[in-house]
């Protein structure tokens, strides 16, 4: 009686599930059909990318549709739709150089292995198999052996597989057939067919320029970072800000910074492939980009120890640090603006404006004005002095990022003119707005000691260059040329 | 007459060009030859790499020497050795990985792609082409947008390249060869032994475990961590110490621990394709390694900040800063021993020691104590207090690292019991060392004030975990992987 319960049970049980099930995967499929809506969201390209491959992949397959192509390529047409699968990469820069790659060490590991078999050939037949077998051991062995050299391994890492395979491919096959002038001559056209294939529908259809993504990438880095130091002051002193956000999410944006180290190298080697294209003249300076790019995170590095701050209960209270403040909000702004403001002069690809130099010397006066009020100051005993050590820290921190704002903006200006960005006149309209600018600026200064409230309105009137954030997207974006 | 001088000129400087050339290209030869001698040095398993590869090519094409193989697979073993070039990897977890994702999607797509053909087969001349461009078409650019999925993209990106190569060359292979069954199996067939051929030689010669890469790799990060912060205070604070070293270079180790989260993460991926083998079971927890990797990142990012501290004109001098001297060395000490602790623990796959408890507390206590001759300090008007404020900073970071380092402590103490690390006995001889360990630390520390030479002599005594530091060489190896 009790087995037979136990087994309806069971059944229920499995009824259950075999019930639950089609509403299981119907979630299921749900929540990937959801993700991939997300994906492309994130970034249509995926999607365009993605339409480009099959395009370039059903062109390529025009071989064998017409009996003429085919007639004369035979099965070696194969060799055009692996390398149309292989070759073809997000950005147009990833594609030619392994196009390219691929190319070259095809005809170079061709003639070599040609040359090899010869070479075999006059050894007899036992000689013959053994001098191939170590000829193919030998360039294996060296071949892989120059992979690991880094700089090999950053732009010609996929030249040398190829090479590799190729030169076996040849001598091995040349042992067996003697097809193999055929042979190498059927492979190396295929593959120029399909790389040009590749490359054309990469160039010619909505193309995605690897050395555009590095440039915008950057911009976007240095943007976050200003974001983050512009709301920095505010929300560390809790100054109550009616324009404010509820969202603080412009303080976690830094974060993509912090290891976007390997993303912006992979951009830079794939940029170096690309030909003149848009703004980029041939030879623009995408070295200069890394460089940079490793300022910037040292930059990230200071603003996530600041960050550590933002713990609300070692966040400095307003009362105790009057004289301080003031600095810290004006170093924190000031530098902040300055990313911003440099940020956008890349977009545009001037010369950084003539206010990114006021407010850089703002920002060090106000670095050194805060060693005064902490020399002069009589109130230091009335003070809790724990509450000091964390206030201390974040000021010497700011004053960190003061220093490091001033080497990027260096760093930009020796970018701006190796790349002949454009000088920007100096206008009468930008004159004003960086006047009104300093204006607001002191009147916040000087105001926030008798009313919050209104220096942050003013706060928000100086700072209008609000830019879209959309960092996950290029970061996911770049993430798959890795 | 001058036209004549100046071609002699000319001519003499090409003589001296072509003169120079033998010496130059011999010079550069020596640089090539001594890099490469350096490659090979930081890691030997490089070499036996390429020999491996060697091997398992020579390996594979025994298929066109031996007449039987031959005959049974004809050109197709050509795939054999397309296989073992392009699946072979550094370490066993991405050789695997490889091999597997290319089986598994040779498979599938055969099938697919055989099936696409039955169907467009049905439907006329007409039809046939079209509904098979359609079918090459639509699998492209899903396959191609699956591949921007980050999970896919990790562990199964060269399965879904192999998927859409493979799926084109059989349905487009099968429009014009009636032989489609026997190109799938064959194909499929000779996958399987180059990918044995590949995982045979990866594993029984010198096998290279990605796993185990990435449990020294972590070890060596936590102990680079650590060699810098027991090293820290002493440079700091100028303590004249006998026994230093000359060599400051365990200041700047840390530095490659700033962008490992790449390196880290690809060899976890391999890692978890990886096989039982030495000590680390099946389901060892790889993905906690990544949770200690970010966290000793977090700490890491403070010690950046904490080097900018090291430059002589804004160092402590000894005198300004008497009583938290000794409690930022001691939190420098307390919290770098930790760390070495607990790399010396993970290397040996042990439970941390009792030690690193007590020595937690200790660092806990002087950042506390820290504290306290700020609150009771009567000393403070009378030192320059722009001097405080670097210093200030500086016990703020350290402070810091002591709660990283407690969060370090706490990871690892979640791995070590999760990965079921051995426990060590409470041996009489650690106890000892631990309790030689603390009077020597309090000697150090009261009698800093005194005689710090004497105070770092005790210093050399009590920090005798020394391992080699072979950073760059591990680095660059795993550099490959990504």
């Amino acid at each position: 009686m009790g087995s037979t319960c136990h087994n309806i049970a069971k059944a229920y049980g499995w009824w259950l599930i075999l019930k639950a099930l089609p509403k299981r995967s119907a979630e299921a499929a749900a929540e990937i059909a959801i993700s991939m809506v997300n994906l492309a969201k994130d970034d249509p390209r995926r999607v365009i990318h993605s339409i480009k491959v099959g395009l370039a992949l059903t062109l390529v397959s025009l071989f064998y549709y017409f009996q003429p192509l085919y007639d004369d390529f035979g099965v070696s047409a194969m060799w055009a739709v692996v390398t149309v699968v292989v070759v073809f990469e997000f950005s147009v820069g990833a594609t030619l150089g392994k196009g390219l790659n691929r190319a070259m060490a095809t005809l170079l590991a061709g003639v070599l292995g040609l040359g090899a078999y010869r070479l075999a050939s006059l050894c007899g037949k036992i000689g013959e198999p053994l001098l191939i077998a170590s000829f193919v051991f030998l360039q294996a062995a060296v071949s892989t052996f120059m992979r690991f050299f880094p700089n090999i391994k950053a732009r010609y890492d996929y030249g040398f597989l190829i090479f590799m395979l190729t030169f076996c491919i040849v001598s091995i096959t040349g042992y067996r057939q003697n097809e193999i002038w055929e042979l190498a001559h059927k492979r190396l056209s295929t593959i120029v067919i399909g790389g040009f294939a590749s490359l054309l529908v990469s160039i010619f259809v909505y193309p995605v320029w690897a050395g555009e993504d590095l440039h915008n990438l950057v911009a976007l880095n240095v943007e976050k970072l200003g974001s983050f130091l512009e709301g920095f002051g505010i929300a560390y002193f809790n100054i109550p800000d009616e324009l404010a956000k509820d969202d603080k999410s412009f303080l976690r944006g830094y974060r993509s910074v912090l290891n976007s180290k390997n993303i912006e190298e992979a951009l830079a080697n794939f940029a170096r492939w690309e030909p003149a294209h848009g703004q980029y003249r041939f030879g623009h300076p995408w070295k200069k980009y890394l460089e940079v790019g490793a300022l910037i995170r040292q930059c990230a590095y200071r603003i996530d120890a600041l960050n550590g701050y933002l713990v609300p209960d070692i966040q400095a209270t307003v009362e105790t640090s009057e004289e301080i403040r003031e600095a810290c909000v004006k170093m924190s702004l000031e530098s902040g603006a300055v990313l911003k403001e440099l940020a956008s002069a890349l977009r545009a690809m001037t010369q950084s404006p003539t206010s990114v130099d006021a407010r850089l010397a703002s920002s060090k006066a106000a670095a050194k004005s805060l060693k005064l009020p902490l020399l002069g100051s009589a109130s230091w005993e009335d003070v809790e002095l724990v509450k000091v050590i964390p206030l201390a820290t974040v000021a010497s921190l700011l004053m960190d990022t003061v220093d490091c704002t001033e080497k990027i903006a260096a760093a930009f200006h020796d970018l701006a003119s190796q790349a002949h960005f454009k000088k920007i006149e100096h206008s009468p309209l930008s004159d004003k707005s960086q006047t009104a600018f300093q204006t607001a600026s002191e009147n916040q200064i000087s105001s926030s000691r008798d009313d919050c409230p209104h220096a942050v309105i003013l706060l928000g009137e100086i700072t209008p260059v609000t830019n879209t954030v959309n960092g996950d997207s290029i970061e996911a974006l770049s993430g798959q040329h890795v």
